[in-house]
């Protein structure tokens, strides 16, 4: 069975060492009471959930998969138990607010419990995942009523969130959506209209389900601008909290999918079910984007959770598993051949694991810094800046933590060899599960034009030119003691993104194609720009005369020699226009 | 359901107007009666049986897979009714040597027709494809007698063939075999062992199993000089050709897999049964050998087929589904939103399948090319100077296609965003199909070992140096017209690969793990450049005034632009030397 073990040292040593979280939480006004010891305490249990009672449901829930049978859906076996176990242990109330009895926890943190449970057993994970998602939306924008009524059993996870979102006729572009709202005569208002790809839309694992749905009101403008957002519960609450009749909710069916199998994904039809409106009529996109920003560095997680069990696996088999010798001459003379830790073929494809795990490990903590100090500096202006880095960072964090975490899994099935392709053997699950990540909560793709759109062109890089020139400053005040080339690669890169950014700036007035043709490329290059700044980060904290140190030096170098030549690469694709896309017709294709 | 069409028009173009193979094929003393009109023909009746027969098959097959109870293997339904329709018009023998009842046919056009089949229904294609391949190796050193019993039977269909090399402790490094052959005294031999991952194992499709098998004799010298080729099949056969007793050759199970679930993959047991040495004693490994560029160019068809169509579904997809506007305003103002055809990002996704498949295509057909020079040209020299060039290309092709093709696949799927996830779109499949091409026939981590150490660095760079005279040549007597920029960038490219080869071959002398540490990313490499080559090749011969033209021009122009920046990053990798790859110790990582 795949094996797991938390990567706790990597996660205390970005907390402590590359962030100094204790300083950091100390000063925020929303974590005054976490302490490094705290942090520790929780990660630590954390990893014993995931390690003890979700990773052993991982192969078999896969291999189950959800039921379907006239509107029931049964998840696999053990999950409702492990669920149970997961809600009575606190676990869905982490990152909640403390005045409706959640616990309050940075984001820093609990995105590091969330990459360990993506890595444990990510179709599970999802259903969490969906209520928190559900509850900053309702946190953020729904009456203090709702909030009261709704936000405890949602922290408890006695009662689970879904989003829905997406219609059969349209995914990316929601200013095409059919469902209606209209207001009920006892106040609220009826929703009608069919959601599909409904994450943990129906499960037997909560005892209510409250959805968030977007729909349109009877005077709603066209487009975009006219979707306001309800909250719709599967099960009606009466006015005391406990539950009521059943509310025209029904679930027609469950996809059959590549991956992620032992997590529902439901067609949900509304037949005049009654809902409450979240936020101002017709301001529902808003409401939703809100949370948008946590929802996506979680989905990142799930890359770099997957990426993560990858490369233990692969590591576990490349030092078992003996083939060949090794160029130099043979290494286990008592042994028929060598192991494959030897050929440095096998080493590329796991330094290439590490060096994205770990760097998107950081970056994530850098992400979730960023949302913290958003939510908590005492100071306005350091809130704003955080705000724009988050805003920033966002479509980077999601999409290349999946993009990278796919071809992390990628490379660690490769190393098993034929024992890849294998189910029982784990690897091919990750792959599978992987890619699901890069298409949902906005397709990759839309992140890039997230990214080169709305966060840079359209502000004439001003985000963008924050986050040089933290990263400048960064670069000028280290040396990099213990791998020299750092500084250097760093400083050549930023200009190389920065050069990047400012020619599409340019182009983009004359060419409207040009976003939408530089946009994933320039995606890669900011991601592996930033991947090369948290490696520095490290590298500038580590201590050299450690396994651990010397384990990151290594890594680093690796990371500047093997991968980050790519980036060039990148920037020639970012600056070769729009043409040779456009140029194309719909007939010649 | 999928949909496919041979892509007829661009087999046909690169047979007769890029390689001319009607002077071509009456040069070659092996295919004098192989005519333009000919080549046709079978073409198109070839894509009658992929487009009517298999490719209905291909989803219910994957759903379904194929069941095991008690040693016996049963394939979907449909499988074994499809197969006797294949076998009963003749395909299997289209390649084979008529002297044995085979219809003689190039590699050149069997490849495009294998293409197909794997575009069609990849699972079922392992089955004739692993006859195929244990045909070459009967045919090129088994006695007479056993060739004049066993050809005609397998050409027909009638019996199949499977390759036994694999077992539970070695895949890549055969000289740990523990399949032992003992001379018995009947004559021949009694092979006694078991074998894992065999592609037809067992099967419902044909009246026998003709396995080839490697083992040792009691005397083997230990390693790969000791390993023997054996006949062993499935049932034995009478001296009159007819069926008799069974013979020790059981399949203890099958696995479950991630894709090509509809091609048995067997557990298979040899217990003391009877079979026939092929070749000479110990000599097992290169008689396995002279068939292997033939296998595993096949093998890289199965990517060029699935990434084929995935790209039609995903582009037949782009045209249907309406999201969002063109950024230049508004396209199909009628309807709701443009079709995603209009989106840069989109046509970039598109683009790539389409620039890579075709590249990939004409490569295949030019790789095919020199199987058939080296085979039946009447001047030794040429048919010398083609085998050197098969050997320095096959591990690209290999590789380079399924990589790609798994690529492709991966942005065919990306495309349909949601829809690309979900089972009854089929672009999913296409993903789990083509994974299975990287690792088996050799896992492409040894393809490239094999093409920079065996076919690079020890021969000291005198295959690579034919290749780059010949592309060399081509670019200086070319204008290419139509797309000007190709002849700078072939010639630019070519150099960079041939920079990149003396430097390594000028390491290696010093650093043993410089062949291993640059030899993925030097594939890379020289498969970039092999493309550039094959789109130079086509746009040469291009009629610019024709639609089909006008799209290998705007194709080649996006490969020059948008995929060939990636050459100079595989450079700076293959020159980064082997440090970072070396340095980090077990424990460290």
């Amino acid at each position: 069975m795949p094996e797991y073990k938390a990567p706790l040292r990597d996660m205390q040593f970005i907390l402590n060492d590359v962030f100094h979280v204790e300083k950091l939480w100390q000063t925020l006004t929303t974590t005054q009471e976490v302490t490094p010891d705290l942090a520790d305490a929780i990660l630590e249990e954390g990893a014993k959930i995931c390690e003890n009672e979700l990773l052993p449901l991982n192969r078999s829930g896969d291999e189950e998969g959800c039921q379907f049978d006239n509107g029931v859906v049964t998840t696999p076996k053990g999950f409702k138990a492990a669920y149970q176990t997961y809600v009575e242990n606190g676990w869905q109330g982490l990152g909640g607010d403390t005045e409706y009895g959640g616990q309050g926890m940075p984001k820093m943190l609990t995105a590091m419990f969330e990459e360990m449970l993506y890595s444990a057993n990510c179709s599970f994970t999802l259903y969490p995942a969906l209520t928190s998602g559900a509850c900053l939306a309702v946190h953020a924008h729904a009456s203090e009523e709702l909030k009261t009524t709704y936000l405890p059993k949602m922290y408890e996870g006695v009662w689970a969130g879904a989003m829905c979102l997406t219609e059969p006729h349209c995914g990316t572009d929601l200013g095409l959506i059919r469902t209606k709202a209209i207001p009920a005569e006892e106040g609220g208002y009826k929703i009608t209209g069919t959601k599909i790809f409904i994450t943990g839309g129906e499960q037997d694992l909560s005892e209510n389900i409250i959805h968030l749905v977007l729909a349109k009101l009877p005077d709603a403008p066209a487009g975009t601008r006219g979707i306001s957002l309800f909250l719709v519960p599967k099960i009606k609450v009466n006015d005391d909290g406990s539950l009521g009749d059943g509310n025209g909710v029904s679930c027609g069916s469950i996809e059959h999918k590549m991956g992620i199998k032992a997590s529902s994904t439901c067609v949900m039809n509304f037949d005049d079910a009654h809902g409450y409106l979240i936020g101002e009529p017709h301001k529902g996109l808003a409401a939703m984007f809100t949370m948008m920003n946590y929802e996506r560095l979680s989905i990142g997680l799930q890359g770099i959770g997957l990426g993560e069990i990858s490369y233990q696996n692969a590591l576990a088999y490349a030092k078992e598993r003996i083939q060949g010798r090794a160029a130099t001459g043979a290494q286990q003379k008592d042994k028929a051949a060598d192991s494959i830790l030897v050929h440095p073929d096998v080493r590329r494809m796991l330094l290439t694991q590490k060096a994205y795990n770990e760097g998107a490990r950081c970056f994530a903590a850098y992400t979730a810094m960023q949302l913290d100090v958003a939510k908590g500096h005492p100071d306005e202006k350091e809130r704003a800046k955080a705000h724009a880095l988050v805003s920033l960072l966002t479509p980077v964090a999601k999409a290349y933590f999946t993009d990278r975490g796919f071809d992390v899994c990628v490379l660690g099935q490769q190393v098993l060899g034929g024992h890849g392709f294998i189910r029982e053997w784990g690897q091919e699950q990750y792959v599978r599960d992987a890619r699901i990540a890069q298409i949902y909560e906005g397709t990759n793709g839309i992140q890039a034009l997230d990214l080169m759109g709305r966060k840079v062109v359209s502000n004439h890089g001003e985000l963008f030119h924050q986050f040089y020139e933290e990263v400048s400053v960064f670069a000028d005040s280290q040396d990099f003691d213990p791998l020299p080339s750092m500084k250097h690669l760093l400083k050549e890169h930023l200009e190389l993104l920065k050069d990047c950014t400012e020619k599409v700036i340019g182009k983009s007035k004359e060419d409207p194609n040009i976003v939408g043709s530089a946009s994933c490329d320039y995606l890669n290059l900011f991601g592996l720009t930033a991947y090369t700044y948290m490696w520095a980060r490290m590298i500038s904290v580590v201590e050299p005369e450690t396994e651990f140190g010397q384990s990151k030096i290594k890594t680093a170098e690796f990371f500047l020699n093997k991968i980050l030549p790519e980036a060039k690469a990148y920037a020639s694709k970012v600056l070769a226009g729009a043409d040779s896309l456009m140029a194309i017709s719909e007939e010649e294709f």
